[in-house]
């Protein structure tokens, strides 16, 4: 009898056997990769006994690479039930204006709970920042940001007071702010710089995001200007990182 | 006598107390990061218990927010005597040409030690993503990459075998990829697609980068195209985020 040469499923064509000459986790990796990226997201995989059985590899390892998928977002593991192919990931790109902006370019319904917004005095940092005095008042505003109602970051961010002074009572929930500082102040932000660290979450942002502690996510600070080179906003937010990756395209090394 | 409004260490200035109705957490975490600004690298920072004592918080929560900044590489930690202000960290930006270039233009030597460069055949995502068929063959190099002799980050990349024949022979250690490509095939990359997302660093990638298991840090998935779009290589690396940030500019929302 003929010997396939290809395994396969649900169609998804997958290697016969592992090659004996390289890392048995890397190709396990790609055989996870095969699958998700051929099947439509929910798909429910194999378990991970099944996949160490079919290509003789310790269950740890088969289990270490589904986990790194999961916390990729390309994975989702529902307790009980088994793992299913995630769904797409949402890309913070070079084109990003806002979090609103964002989500409704990608046919999604943005949202915004307001944890808290206040008037506070700006230290000698956050004042360095927005460019201003040492002891102004500055406004703060925390918000859980959401798609489609799931939790997706929680945005930190600080504006000078003197400049937009009735913020924290016009910016209700699931407002986009840059709409309202358009619509009541006329300011378009022109230009932002971002500066991404990968972080574990904390227990406090897991909880409002409804995400695992510790998962490897990205905190973003943001630095917006208008047209005439003043300061809008100075944040800091976390992203989850099993829905969210930064995409970015480089030109020529110069 | 006088209260004196603030509290300072060597020199820098610190607030005199912490504020009734902002998170502690929130205002510790200020705190430390005014100190590292403010200081050279190296200096040693106050101990665990003494911040926790001079501003009358838990000493878990000045211990968390120490643990959030050495993750990030603003502090770091020194078994036994204590923690001091990092280097200041890298960045990983859109104006990345190769990992030789970007530490060249940093002052800093960049070095990469090859841990394994063969050639192999393709499976159906590889040749995908190469431009090639399935089975073509495809050299596959992994280096540790460092600067100024400390390991960076782990690249893991692909290349056409068709096309760079003799390129496993040629690449030597501390010898740069796309310097060897340009020397023997007059190849130059035009540009390239970045997709970063946030990641555990995993046992085998810590060791080899001589950092903690679990570190939160960058996978980035590098697609690069020479100037007639023929692809030239997909490769995925790790970037320690202790010492890289990614940093880019947006312009205006569209």
């Amino acid at each position: 009898m003929a010997r396939t040469p290809h395994d396969s499923f649900h169609g998804v064509v997958l290697p016969d056997a592992l090659e004996a000459d390289r890392s048995k986790g890397d190709q396990i990796r790609e055989i996870l990769e095969t699958m998700v990226r051929g099947l439509p997201p929910g798909t429910l995989l194999p378990s991970e006994r099944s996949i160490a059985d079919r290509y003789g590899v310790a269950r740890m390892t088969v289990r270490q690479k589904v986990n790194e998928l999961v916390s990729l977002g390309a994975i989702r593991r529902s307790s009980g039930a088994g793992t299913f192919v995630g769904e797409p990931k949402l890309r913070q790109g070079t084109t990003m204006g806002s979090f609103s902006e964002e989500m409704r370019a990608r046919g999604m319904t943005p949202g915004a709970r307001i944890l808290s917004a206040r008037t506070r005095q700006a230290g000698d940092a956050l004042a360095g920042r927005l460019g201003l005095a040492s002891g102004d008042r500055v406004i703060e505003i925390r918000r859980l940001r959401t798609a489609d109602g799931t939790p997706m970051a929680v945005e930190h961010t600080h504006l000078p007071a003197a400049r937009f002074p009735d913020l924290p009572r016009l910016l209700g929930d699931d407002l986009s702010l840059y709409d309202t500082l358009r619509a009541h102040w006329n300011v378009e932000v022109e230009r932002a710089t971002h500066r991404v660290s990968a972080v574990a979450l904390d227990a406090e942002v897991a909880a409002l995001l409804g995400a695992e502690p510790a998962l490897p996510s990205f905190l973003v600070d943001r630095l917006a200007w208008d047209r005439f080179g003043a300061v809008v906003e100075w944040g800091r937010s976390t992203y989850r990182g099993d829905f969210y990756d930064v995409v970015f395209e480089v030109g020529p090394p110069s």
